[in-house]
């Protein structure tokens, strides 16, 4: 990067605000996603006015900008494709306020999402979608992706929280928008547009949320099947009910396998699994939902059924299904699992519909695929377990791929519930949503005239996925 | 209107589907606002194709199209300011699936919202905003005004139950956007964008809700207070308990008194009183959340504590409170009570401020003010009570509304919670937001590049807002 431009960006942030470190451009050159691409500086703002400078910087010389939160994205979306600079937010890390009465906090954009929580138990209120990577990850990421976890069927994604934010557009401009009241009918959405925006439209610096109240008891129920399509069917029969959980979890037996193999069989030898939480405001009500849970898994001829309020048995389990993920890395030597088609959503009723599908896919191409995820709200994870050096495994993981992605299409789903578009998704987001394509782009337009936003991801994507892999697979790289 | 227009129009809808008649047109010149202005044709689609190929002949000729749903709106919004197409939604009013087991039902816009909830009701299920004109209003228009009502404070806004929608651009492009899945990480939110756009990017055709289960069990409490300080002061304390109730009216004693006057005394005579209802699973919980209320009322200092399941005393209080804006037209002869100010938002905490700082207003403008409304979620209505024909009263009544729009304004709220901007509020929102204006602007543009949807309003308002009433004030008609 030419130094002239180097210096103007040091007399914004100072000379610990930024890097141009080898080491450090290289480290930020990844994120949780297959890619990689080292940036030409890093910078840490500290204020939205230096993002401010920043992107006045940026806009000038037309460099390229990708905003970063805590890089544990999955698609690609913080990886600098164009170069440029990464605009890393760690360092705007304070909840500003926490207004109790009012049922909003302000928080920065890099502050993360656990630290925030922990904050708000003071209060009694929490923070609900509950994405995997809840430790690491950042709100501005969480605004930027329309983030969420095992919690959104009961209480939605981050976009329902999301009040009103700061972001700086392109040119530099501070924007303001959204309210800190909790309705709000003055003009456009804006806020909410920025949800899933992934950095395409401003940099997101501060966030008002709206709070919801802890429930006070909960409870959770392992239902256990022979086959997955069971499991789907009592997920259906659960929220037909009508019963809404906190959270309902499935694995499939490939996932069943791994962390049994991986973790000294915390989990029931069984062909697939639902772990289902319900919370409430007293034992009465969390008693009463777990019932009802329990006795439908029965009546779909459940293998084993077990309610529970044991807190060390529940995180068992939990701990089980966090593992999925990196006990199938374990699971064959010399292999990973790499996040392709890694959060499809489909209506909750398809999910068996899906899965076996999924099965079918992974059979033909000869590629391991496990299933599992948050399924009362119809997201499905699948994970590829893939010799990652070998482009003829990339080759037919990426076909299984796409056929997974057209299945999840044609039963109406989304390719992507929680985890964004990025670079890995694009091509199939473009397919899925060819009807918004032409506003997304207009809107994009109007927004960022210069394209200097995180360029050439979402709508911009073209051609094969197959380039940037962090994985020494000389091909790919 | 050009007979060629007329004929094109005519082939595209059926003879019954459109009207030139002059009491028809002058009937569709209003909505539930201030204003009135009589268009010159109005298409009564029946399907999505039918208002592409209107738009696409409106794209032709450049003729403005105002999109109207129940016209049920207080702000302007359906009022054909520039005259042209008024694109009623009525004809499209099919509940077309409700996908019980998906948590997602899809409707045509025209929809009525208790026709909504009838059918709903069927599987356990509700959508919850209710608005105040929730017998009439088209979830269409709830859509383009992000509408709400009393439950929002627990249960949200419109905007937070669009999963996906279907509208059709100036050019007549059909955009499907959004999901039928819970989850979308899948780029923009488009759908969320169409929340408060007010018929100015694109005309709603259908739109996906997600479903929520209704609350078995519901309580309420009346809390009456010597003044409007005390009663607000008694909300924050509730909220930062925490404890969320289903609703909360409050009304000041100038909409107790109209009422009591107009109605045969149903309320106690008080300075200010509110109405607090707790819903969920269980009488144990609805119980326990109820006595919690009265106890903090008690605290305060409330002159009367009424907790009571009594269905029949609940809707005597509702209907009182239903009833405040007839009431007060009742309160002086020859006046009426008009839409001016009449849903600013602010943070629970500042609602004690902000009415005491609207009375003030009042006194020194000499206009009846009176205030109430959802105050859990911070959303006050004013009505000033006016003789309509009195020029001089529009012009002091439109400087003590914008007084209390700045009041709201530096009170970190918005002028409009719930009923949107319209008109009546666009010079106000303009102040309100100008920090979101250029990118309003760019969308809009971006959008709607003839600028043909709904022109005028909004961010395109200019000058002061009293012309083109419906009253008979010659100066201002």
């Amino acid at each position: 990067m030419d130094q002239k431009i180097i210096d103007q960006i040091e007399a914004v942030v100072g000379k610990d605000g930024y890097s141009v470190e080898p080491a450090v451009l290289y480290t930020y050159g990844f994120d949780a996603s297959i890619f990689h691409r080292t940036p030409d500086i890093v910078v840490q703002p500290r204020t939205t006015e230096q993002v401010s400078e920043i992107m006045k910087i940026a806009y000038a010389n037309k460099i390229p900008v990708t905003p970063r939160g805590a890089g544990t994205g999955l698609c690609g979306s913080a990886v600098p494709i164009k170069g440029g600079i990464v605009m890393a937010m760690q360092r705007m890390n304070h909840v500003k306020k926490v207004s109790v009465a009012d049922l909003w906090v302000d928080v920065e954009a890099g502050v993360v999402y656990n630290d925030l929580n922990e904050e708000l138990a003071k209060y009694g209120f929490f923070f609900p979608p509950s994405p995997g990577s809840a430790e690491a990850c950042q709100i501005g990421g969480m605004v930027a992706n329309n983030a969420s976890g095992m919690r959104a069927v009961k209480y939605g994604a981050t976009r329902d929280f999301v009040m009103g934010l700061t972001f700086v557009k392109a040119d530099g401009e501070i924007v303001r928008c959204g309210t800190r009241t909790i309705k709000d009918s003055s003009g456009y959405q804006l806020a909410r547009l920025m949800c899933g925006s992934e950095g395409t439209l401003g940099v997101i610096t501060e966030v008002t949320l709206k709070l919801t109240t802890k429930p006070k008891k909960s409870a959770s129920c392992l239902c256990c099947f022979a086959d997955v399509e069971k499991a789907g069917e009592c997920i259906s029969a659960i929220i037909a009910k009508p019963l809404i959980p906190a959270s309902c979890e499935l694995m499939d037996s490939v996932s069943i396998n791994a962390v049994n193999k991986a973790r000294g069989n915390p989990l029931p030898d069984c062909g697939a699994l639902c772990i289902v939480e319900c919370d409430g405001e007293t034992d009465e009500v969390v008693d009463r939902d777990i019932a009802i849970v329990a006795e439908i898994a029965k009546g779909l001829g459940a293998i084993e059924v077990i309610p529970t309020k044991d807190k060390d048995l529940i995180a068992k389990w939990t701990d089980a299904r966090k593992s999925v993920m990196t006990s199938l890395s374990a699971l064959k030597p010399g292999c990973s699992s790499v996040s392709l088609a890694d959060d499809m959503g489909v209506s909750v009723s398809q999910v068996p519909k899906a899965v076996k599908a999924f099965q079918e896919i992974a059979e033909r191409y000869n590629v391991t695929i496990a299933t599992y995820g948050h399924a009362s709200d119809g997201n499905l994870h699948t994970k590829m377990v893939i010799d990652p050096t070998d482009k003829d495994e990339w080759d037919r993981g990426v076909k299984a791929v796409d056929e997974i992605f057209d299945v999840c299409i044609e039963l109406g789903g989304t390719v992507t519930g929680e985890h964004g578009v990025g670079i890995s998704k694009a091509p199939n987001f473009q397919k899925e949503r060819a009807s918004e394509l032409s506003s997304i782009r207009a809107i994009k337009k109007a927004m960022d005239p210069e394209n200097i936003l995180n360029p050439g991801k979402l709508e911009q994507w073209e051609g094969s996925i197959l380039g940037h892999l962090r994985y020494p697979c000389p091909e790919y790289m």
